[in-house]
């Protein structure tokens, strides 16, 4: 009861003063380059000649987390992107939100809290949790998906502490993919399928989605082979046409070889679209885009390429059609069940 | 090959004359109670008393369906709500927009395509699924989750059948509730988990969801008590407050008895708010909530009323604390956990 009453005086932002900190003092998780600006993933001046709709991507946030530790009953935030629409299928917490979590007494991450940005403005201010115990604790505060951020700072209650916390995945896995790496239709930031994975396994998968592209460009294979990691993921499928897959599969995997001679590479079916169900002629495009990677696989495994592993996408999304937002990605149900079915797979591969 | 041909002609919106006829010509599913608006659940003309928010909350089309049969390739839809805001914690296609399902061979509901509301405008018109065979089909269209619908038409291909379907549930179950009946954060209208239950069960699951609202007012109960139903479940705790649950649960159902002398009354727990794992003060109001709501129904039950049944929330969400948007509202994950869990305990009831 006296724990209650405690609690019952911190609840009012009001009523006490925040000491602010702006996230770059403290750990930035997920990066899968340096950048000059710290909220980007790639740093679009090195690489020029990406395309257009593939730059416009790469310096949105989606992926990147920052690592903190404090014991102050409350957690504040202040934050701008640079947009303020949301997409018809994702949440607004998920596109431009934040998402709290705080390691449990079990050594778990777990969910604490999002922020919610402000409906028409591009900046918000809010708290993010309140009511805690005192006890330090780790904390991993995910960054918008979709949306770019220009500026976020973290607060704690005057005189709580607040430091830069550990670095708290190992190894460094690329997943290169499209909006289903980017996080649509993940409901908030940290349900994004590669930080679910690093999550509950430990290992760092870094989030380079890009919605609408992953299409295996040259120009984008090339750059991929010059990032600082230890395996890729190339969920790369969905935005790509059957014949590019058939164009530019066996460049791709040749150009990360090259520089990364021992790198795993794992490479993943798409998700079977459920709007190809009814939609014969969609159908037919997802059927062929599995067909030619599956393909492409086989025979670069055949030419003697080591350390390539292909995943087939069957039952991913499982059986009852419920687990996409609109046929093309999945929610966090569709999520859920592709976890399930690859964290086994790539932990194999991986471990 | 053949095939692809056909329908690679069907795609073009502008290229074919498309026939549209009012949805309330069509088969209305879902309604809790008849109403001159056909897209509101209650005529609050007819209950002046109830109070503004749930008033606000019941003219939602939340829950409501539309039934049709057609053999056009494809389906259209012209739509309007009220509003132009979103929740941050929702999809703009669950918040306003809709949501299609067509019986596949098997003979179950398949999810078939979603129609995007237009950000800022209340009226939208758009395909929602392209590219079929001709084959006559049996579509059911959810409507806006948390938006008032205004206006809806449905549209296919000219000389393309398209006649009322029929109602395809049985019996009437009224889902009495909080935001969490009423949709939020499913990440479409048809994920919510009443039209999840209906159509994996063929029973009638009627949404009487009231996002913010559900606390047992003496009106409400007095309006619960008049609809035209076979079984009532009530989801009412997670808005009420302990005080309220001990204060008014036993006038809830008494009503509910009076008028329906045998109809089953199955009594939820809330689901475990998220939050109130690290914030205490959330945490003990979401365990007094369900410790005053277990002691009501047992009560109840040693008075003598019969048919009453009463549901744990022990491991809704599951167990990884994934399974909501906020802490709060079940995400589609944690409605799919809370569905293995309940389904079977409402089928040996209702069945």
């Amino acid at each position: 009861m006296s724990l209650l009453l405690a609690n019952g005086t911190g609840f009012a932002q009001q009523k006490r003063n925040i000491t602010y900190v702006p996230a770059t003092n403290l750990q930035i998780v997920g990066k899968v380059d340096a950048t000059p600006q710290a909220f980007h993933r790639i740093d679009t001046a090195s690489f020029p000649l990406l395309p257009a709709a593939v730059k416009r991507r790469v310096v949105q946030s989606g992926g990147l987390a920052i690592s903190f530790t404090t014991n102050s009953t409350s957690v504040y935030v202040k934050w701008c992107t640079k947009e303020t629409t949301v997409s018809a299928t994702m949440t607004a917490v998920a596109y431009r939100g934040l998402d709290l979590y705080i390691k449990n007494d079990a050594g778990f991450w777990q969910y604490a809290g999002v922020a919610r940005p402000r409906a028409g403005q591009t900046c918000a201010a809010t708290t993010i949790v309140q009511g805690m115990d005192t006890r330090e604790k780790e904390c991993l505060l995910y960054l918008p998906l979709y949306d770019e951020t220009v500026r976020l700072e973290v607060g704690v209650d005057q005189g709580a502490s607040l430091e830069a916390g550990p670095y708290p995945f190992e190894k460094r896995v690329l997943v290169y993919g499209s909006s289903i790496v980017q996080g649509a239709a993940a409901s908030r930031p940290g349900l994004a399928y590669p930080a679910r994975l690093a999550r509950e396994t430990g290992i760092d998968f870094l989030n380079l989605g890009m919605g609408g592209s992953a299409k295996m460009e040259k120009v984008v294979a090339d750059m991929l082979a010059t990032l600082p990691v230890d395996a890729f993921v190339l969920d790369c499928v969905p935005n790509s046409t059957p014949d590019q897959i058939r164009q530019r599969t066996s460049y791709l995997i040749a150009s990360i070889r090259m520089k990364h001679p021992k790198a795993p590479i794992i490479v993943m079916q798409s998700v079977i679209r459920e709007r190809g169900y009814f939609n014969l002629r969609s159908g037919e495009r997802v059927r062929l885009q599995n067909e030619y990677i599956k393909e492409e696989v086989s025979k670069l495994k055949e030419k003697g390429v080591d350390d390539l592993y292909f995943v087939s996408s069957e039952g991913f999304l499982g059986h009852d059609h419920e687990g996409s937002v609109d046929g093309t990605h999945p929610n966090d149900l569709g999520f859920d069940r592709m976890i399930q079915k690859i964290k086994p797979v790539l932990m194999e591969i991986l471990l």
